[in-house]
């Protein structure tokens, strides 16, 4: 591994891929992955580099590992538990362990992020029928979520 | 702990104290030290902001325990092991288990990095002035180290 990897292109780096940010499903749109550090970097994290398209947004899921998040491009909004933030570069989101996230970019513009995840961590879970009835009882949390 | 933590002003984040770099010696020049995401974030890694001001630099030092840096703004210089880089924003750095480095900014810019390392981990050691003699052999080190 070269001790320095350039910025080719914005938010692109010299020999890293970017890959699809799920291998398959319907319950995410317009979003890739980019592993900055992965588990060859010899560390116990793993940082990752996330782009959701104008318009897009990620699976609404949780897990019982933590997310670390450091906005790095474009707007957006997050859902945290039951609460949305609007949010932009630099700005920091903590998703605590089982709790319902989701993260959308604006219409206009894409939303770029890293996200910091323990490299040993669980798989996340989708909410049941049941659960996103009850996520949905919130008129604003309604029309957030996407599924 | 509140989910989104805002950026104040640039690099400067809600209710996140900026500290010295480290709580005493001459081994370094104006350089502070922002915990993003710490202990208390529930990860197995710590993720700090760290800006070296105009012209100045931290220690040059190595330890078992990698880094890996994501550069956030500014303009510097970053030795691994024997080799100098310059870097800019969204440049990534690798600093390898025991490797000597050094980040320098710009005369005329600082440098700004976020650095991720494992939560446990070893304390750093500073070159004896034999390792320190060795390094300086190689002349664009001798000209770079700062002690």
């Amino acid at each position: 591994m070269n001790p320095v990897i350039r910025q080719r292109a914005p938010f692109r780096w010299d020999g890293i891929e970017v890959e699809p940010y799920k291998r398959e499903g319907t319950h995410f749109r317009d979003v890739s992955r980019q592993v900055l550090f992965g588990a060859e970097a010899g560390l116990a994290c793993e940082l990752r580099y996330f782009e959701v398209d104008c318009g897009g947004h990620s699976t609404l899921e949780r897990h019982e590992h933590v997310h670390a998040i450091v906005i790095l491009r474009g707007a957006g909004r997050v859902l945290v538990g039951t609460q949305i933030y609007d949010v932009e570069p630099f700005d920091l989101v903590r998703v605590p362990p089982q709790t319902w996230h989701q993260l959308r970019a604006d219409p206009e513009h894409p939303l770029g992020f890293l996200c910091l995840v323990d490299a040993k961590r669980d798989a996340p879970s989708r909410p049941t029928k049941e659960q996103l009835e009850a996520l949905r009882t919130t008129p604003e949390l309604a029309t957030f979520i996407k599924t």
